[in-house]
């Protein structure tokens, strides 16, 4: 992505917010995984979304005074130090980064809390993620009380505080040209990783092998790090909507439920295929799946500007509620077991959400209580699905079976376009994918 | 590993503690990686290897007392609850959790601080990872504020804080038969993703091509983790010690070094290995990397019991100081060199260091300033090097070649056991293995 | 001062916040002096100010939500409870408490956090006195947090946080004819006491002798508390502006500096008169006081609605220039002097200081920069001072003198009511009272 | 008191304390009563107890490393600075402070935590008060974890945590002979008075005139602080036991208890008469001060050497069990009652206290759970009460009464000595008192 597309982002930040305002986004910092090793590194989203910078503990610092002809973009990085360098890897420097970045000004972290003083001085107000950041916290009201505790009006303390991600969850709502090309291409890469675990699929495998497929195939197209932590539940465990431990054995005849995305360059994709081991699925978990499938093509067709995700879900419960109706596993009336949400038991979670930096993407899902129509430009997952618990007080038949279809969807003037359209989906298309490329 | 095993390790704590003594070990806890995301959960060492148990937030509590006969053993985790199960997965639970693990007791962390202010109360000392880990420390405070501020003489708080390190650090040095059996397995899969990485190399391939396949073959071999961040450093970015981008293009005619090591439940295994992208040394790569071996060969000969890590560097120092003499990289006598130690400029980090549950593992390097002699079931990793920085002040045909090589040794009653021999080395094996497998 | 009062406060600030703001004002809390005692209770000033509540550890929330018809007044205090009133005193109660002090509603403090958690769920903004309390800032993080981390939508956390002193500080900068009474009765009583030390004083009699008569006349006449540490240096200590040793024996020839003021059912004096120890000024005193009283005189021609401190300080210092070129003290012109501000050596302290509830009372000096104009209801303190060090490079007759006359001042509509005139202050005053009343 | 005391306590403290281990002691800091004034400075009672040092802010440092040959006392305090010293009054400074103070070295407070990890480098334990001062804690563990964090072996933290007050509270427990001589000088000048308030006492005044009488009392007799908040509890008032409010007018015919001791030179005194208004007992008052008194001086006999504080109870609740059947205010058997222990709702509290430093004193009661003899050295209050609620279920007669009398008693070889035997204490004497002083 381009510095002019974060140069903008920032442009547009400082008009939304109120005149007279410094905003800080601290970026993330590096996390203990155990004794002296790390995890690797991924930057704080809305950090990268406003400046594109890599490294750990940097600061961005704007302001809109008219001190600063109402715009200003600062840069906090660790400095240049060549004995550092050789043992914990290169840095770009304040200097350079203030090119490389198109930022105002660049300065060492050793300066941070004296030239945040200077700077934040005089501002009526301060943004900041409310709770997001502790030592972003500890540091603004340090220097917050730095400029209060100075003699008799030398200095002038903000005296609002106001949470940025009000602006900023609105903005990363909608996404740009250059962010839809970034997610095409996650979820480009997440189809391909799904499908090698459809081709590497077979009993006797573990599910720690199709994780491992997964994440390789992740890797080899650039992407180093999954999105999320990724779900391969054969059997039962597809009924445990966060299972990550992967390590089962895969059986012959039972389903297999992956919910796997990559993250490229910062952006998430989030696809969720459940299929047989075998690569042919049974009548029952046929049946179940079809119905899955009916009702994710069901909400796709409220999927489109002006509508809203209320209206899918309406449908993709009334497509669900009938169809277990139809299977024996409701009772009673369709109006009835809407009604009293008796399909909770079995698809007991949202419909979807939006996505972007982050795989559960912020943005406000209702407006004045209200749930807000889609509009061009944001992206989403319609992802229903069916999970009937080993214990649950059905016909055998059902018992242990859990199915989720989730795609990618991009909100456009005349409906949406399917990110994830590429991994295989129907019946026909996954045993056709299967007997072809699986080794089965 | 089995539960006799943790619970030995257990009385052995109790009885190396002074009389009265309460112990208090946390569980890591997950870590954020980005908003509601987190990374893959890694328990603490020192947890894990005084309880096996899995899970994250959970606490082992360990009594000397006279009250518990000496030894009592108390875990405190999450409550079963289906509901949470249903999103966030299984868990053990308490009761369960306690027979699976051979404990005392164990109570749901909704009792936490009642039940420890009552087991606390009465003991004299107690002992915790000072520094180690703040939540705990927070949780200890509390404890010890509720007792001190009881009414007189009613509860009686501990007044010795205790670091437990001091002996848990010495037991976690020697390792047991069955810690050495994992070590092995750790070090084997380690052994076969170098291999693979040999294999797939080429010019044109990229740095995270060979990442990739190495964090495969850990992946499939049942090593979901790597040890630490994956260095592939090519050309001069293997003159950067923790070189971790891994994004730069192989270049026929580099060498690139591969710093890599799975974690097999829970034990790390540490390889470096430096090869020809080509497949074939050019004359100065080959020269250079004969003289790390050759110093590394050296230092093996002082690893076996009695022995110490000053007595194997010296050796190591010795022969790449005479090495680099010898090809005019330094200059001047072999005993002023090594007197003023001008090797640093090539060789800036140590020869090796501790491993086990960490890849930098516990255990004191000294004694009473003497560094201590090698005993049988220490393991360690000896890894000389030679980097010489692309403006280093010597003849350009030497200049941005970085060489490490990094095997792992258990120290043995004769000697010493290199668990990590099969990954191919010597100059010729690289070069005969990479012919045969490599794409070349 | 009656309720009516405070809740006309209450309404004040709750029309000058943003639509759908909540404020938050703690009480203060008991300070440990040593080991199990407290310093004596001093409640908070903003939480006096527009509660009147006499206990520690209460709270005050106010919102102006639409949903409260725009005014809701809320205290959080101590239940009631027999045992614990008994040893620790009598408690009002939450159900007394609200009739007493006309609050909307009350609640004991066990509800504190579960209550506010509702209350502020909704409010777009939140005002607190921020950096003022750090257990009220953790206790609104906390409360904000949860409503943050409240599912999607259930709850909305204000977004906003405000300095409440933005408004109360202007509030309170314009003294109520209420708090004209008390601040009237707290001047007078100060004035009682000053005129009882200066009965008192008497060579060989120490300077705590004349703060144990000055704290007790306070006391006497129902004023517990100073308002400031006192200070009473005689001799050379006068030159040691905030000298609270009191220690020293008080000798013939002498002069002694007290400055004292009491607090009246919350407000402050603020008094400083300087006076012989025999009841005589020697020729050398009298010149040096004489010109500290003309330069005090002088500014007070400029204490009237429309002036500035500015304008009187340049009087004052005008005075004390030319007096201090006249005594030859300073030398040169009286312009350049002024210009480089010579007299700082001499007069290094401000003229005054706004007076109210604290002795350095809250309220804006400037406004867009500019030194702000008197309006009625303003009280200040006027103080000017000469101090020559013991050592300062002048002639020995003028070192080691200490001289301030401290009055209090009101802005009225024509000019100004002195509220210390009663204390004597002229020096025949001065000299007849003293050989009148004193023990000379 | 002389340095060679301070001295002297310094070094059975680096006695008692294990080999190789490191001590901090801070001193107390100023604290803030209302926006920027504080409350009178009282030092911390350990760091006084060691060192005398008056100033806040400073840092007493122990050793008994054998690198100082067992024995370094290191003080931090505040640097001398001119300008400073003009504004908030004069400073020792670390250079005066080593020779006033006979201390082996003294630094300003610029170079604490730099020179604080030297000194606690190669300890290995470090003692402090564990719980008792926040901002020490946050030293101590950041100068550990620097120590910790330091590479590997150049630096050696301490290891083991030791809450100092195990040795130093028994060290307090026992006064000293320069002790003893401060504490009669406390004890007299409360002594003196207590005579004053019953010489001013009458029907008209306030209680607060009352507590204004003894706080001059004690400021005149050079005791400028009462060691806890005075109690003046006239009529019911007297039934609360920790009243300070102290604002009720004085009923002729009422008793009026005052609770009341000062502070001198750092020692506690804690006296309590209870005496009528109006000069003269009602026969009930008389009879239940009798009661009191009785109760007090039957526990006197068991003051000695050997005995204990449960012995000195039983005698006391003997008697007023007792003499509460005999008044018709409790029924039955005496032994039944004490059994049941019915005094509890008449005398709520403990006989007494330690007494010292603190007015509450530092010191264990119990040693392995029994009562500990008493032994010369040790001082104490013996301070029985019967206080009868105004809504007691007994005869109105008693309703609403009041009475503690408290005298303060030095254990010694032949029995004790009660430091505040001048008060008028028995009934006679107190009438006496008053008809002679009194403005009855």
């Amino acid at each position: 992505m381009c510095n002019t597309e974060f140069a903008a982002r920032r442009e547009t930040l400082l008009s939304a917010m109120l005149a007279n305002s410094l905003c800080i986004i601290p970026a993330a910092s590096l996390v203990t995984r155990s004794r002296d090793t790390e995890y690797l590194f991924r930057q704080d989203s809305y950090f990268h979304y406003l400046s594109g910078f890599p490294e750990p503990d940097a600061w961005l610092v704007l302001s809109n005074h008219e001190r600063y002809a109402g715009s200003l973009s600062v840069l906090f990085c660790l400095e240049k130090d060549p004995l550092s360098e050789i043992w914990q890897g290169r840095r770009c420097g304040p200097q350079q980064a203030q090119k490389d970045f198109a930022l105002g000004q660049a300065f060492g972290l050793m300066e941070l809390e004296h030239k945040l003083v200077d700077l934040m001085d005089g501002h009526q107000h301060v943004y900041f993620a409310q709770g997001h950041n502790e030592k972003a916290e500890q540091l603004l009201f340090t220097c917050l009380q730095v400029l209060r505790d100075a003699p008799k009006q030398s200095k002038q303390a903000p005296t609002s505080l106001m949470d940025v991600r009000v602006i900023l969850d609105e903005m990363r709502l909608f996404k740009s040209d250059a962010e839809i090309v970034l997610m095409r291409h996650a979820a480009a890469i997440s189809v391909e990783a799904h499908k090698q675990a459809m081709t590497y699929a077979q009993g006797g495998k573990n599910e720690y092998h199709l994780e491992a497929q997964i994440h390789h195939q992740f890797a080899m197209l650039g992407a180093k790090n999954p999105a999320y932590g990724t779900i391969v539940g054969s059997g039962d465990n597809a009924c445990i909507l966060h299972y990550t431990e992967n390590n089962q054995s895969l059986i012959e005849g039972d389903l297999v439920l992956i919910d796997a995305g990559c993250e490229y360059l910062g952006y998430a994709a989030d696809i969720t295929r459940t299929f047989p081991v075998s690569g042919r699925f049974s009548p029952q978990q046929a049946q179940l799946y079809q119905l899955v499938l009916d009702a994710q093509l069901a909400a796709f067709t409220y999927i489109k500007p002006g509508s809203n995700i209320k209206l899918a879900t309406d449908q993709a419960v009334k497509v669900i509620t009938q169809g277990l109706l139809d299977l024996g596993i409701l009772s009673g009336q369709l109006g009835d077991n809407i009604a009293n949400q008796s399909f909770r038991e079995f698809f007991m979670h949202g419909l979807g959400h939006w996505l972007g930096l982050d795989v559960h993407d912020v943005g406000n899902y209702k407006i004045d209580g209200l749930d807000r129509a889609f509009e061009p430009g944001m992206v989403l997952t319609i992802e229903p699905g069916i999970y009937i618990a080993p214990d649950a007080k059905v016909e055998p038949q059902w018992q242990g079976i859990g199915i989720r279809i989730e795609d990618n969807l991009l909100i456009t003037e005349k409906g949406y376009e399917n990110l994830t359209q590429g991994a295989p989906k129907s019946i026909l298309e996954i045993e056709a994918f299967m007997a072809q490329q699986g080794q089965h």
